[in-house]
């Protein structure tokens, strides 16, 4: 099974955090989406509307996710996400870790799938390309 | 010069607001673009997405905005937003008061066009078509 | 065991939808988290900013949260979402079912924890007082 | 007068964008309230949870901003945000341009008031303390 992991950092921002002072969790969903853009943009070497231009592509909705919520992060905080992708043929999974000064305060599975439009438009799932795996696995 | 308003309630949420216990002022923004739809699915009968179907809409992008901040709100309050619509050729001027308990907190005006997508899928402004206008009359 | 249900209806915004025209769901998050506030203001008759000035209380942040996406939603569709809150000591769980037309398009599950602050103004899980369980179990 | 700039890249993501492809412009104002934050960041060496904690401070909420949008960004754009202030007594303005590739897409302008809470915790104006002053205009 073909697995690429890759690391970033993200600063909470005072607009990210609720009235108790803490991120509103949404806020980690959005993070964790654009993680998981970022894993394809490091092995691709292009951005996600570059991927809808190159291959059979009309993105990856997300089937499923879980999230354990284990500390809490605050305005002015730069998180680190490690996420970690596993392809299946049409799918895949992502696991993203956040942390901040080396303690985990989030962990976040998600599963995928690769979709493209049928002849009506319609979003269906499609195998993901070779040439999109062959890359991850450099 | 055509003119139409419309009136909503608007509950302001906990994750609409900030570590100051108050409203983020971008939630404000995302509450005038859907007031501004509004209007327009209250003069013609269908929403957004039936309007890409039924005319030649590619959207209405702003143009330009300005806001007014004079009094703050908080999670649990519902709010009301009164906007009015004036038409030009290809573009159109809003403007949204938002008020709690008859008191005015956020004055807004928007100018927006009417844009379709030339050949190229590139957006371009374009007249409001006529059968638009003429809902708006009424 | 206590449980305690509600319904409320949801707009789906232009600004909650991606480029693929369909809800970026990260929002579906923002939406559940209202809905959780929603069936405390209507079992207790009060707003979460009053529950702050009349119990021990200092919020219910989230533990985990699992959520499947069955199919997707578009800017102008008015969803429902069916949450159902069951009471543990200093804990509860929350599902979320969020549906079209009938048919279910999200699941969504929650634990989440009763807190204070302590002397140090750091959120600690304190059982869930008496009087708001007993509003929940008329 | 005291003025001070900084400029930040921001990366525009999938999940600031609508169903036209372009950003969702609410989000800009979230960018742009960060890059204010950011020059009190930089000129204080402090982050903003900080500033809560060493002046008399309870956050600078907006009054009244205005923007004009030139030139839509898209997900995957790397913009960059050119962020000056300038100071009265217990206020200030902002301007803040951003711009991709050379050419400018926002212009906004912001005014904003320093704030404190008052005896019953109601944010009041407060002139900006003279040690913070001072750090901008070194």
């Amino acid at each position: 099974m073909t697995t690429f992991s890759n690391t970033r950092k993200v600063r909470i921002e005072w607009g990210d955090c609720d009235p108790a002072g803490i991120i509103f969790y949404p806020r980690y969903f959005e993070i964790f989406d654009a993680s998981t853009a970022m894993l394809f943009e490091r092995a691709l070497g292009m951005t996600k509307l570059q991927m809808f231009r190159n291959f059979e592509f009309s993105g990856f909705p997300l089937v499923r996710t879980q999230a354990r919520f284990l500390k809490p992060t605050r305005f002015g905080d730069d998180v680190t996400v490690d996420s970690t992708i596993a392809f299946g043929r049409s799918s895949f999974d992502v696991e993203h870790r956040l942390g901040l000064n080396g303690e985990t305060c989030v962990e976040c599975s998600e599963k995928r799938v690769w979709v493209t439009r049928d002849a009506n438009g319609r979003l269906k799932s499609h195998p993901v390309p070779g040439t999109v795996l062959s890359k991850f696995q450099k």
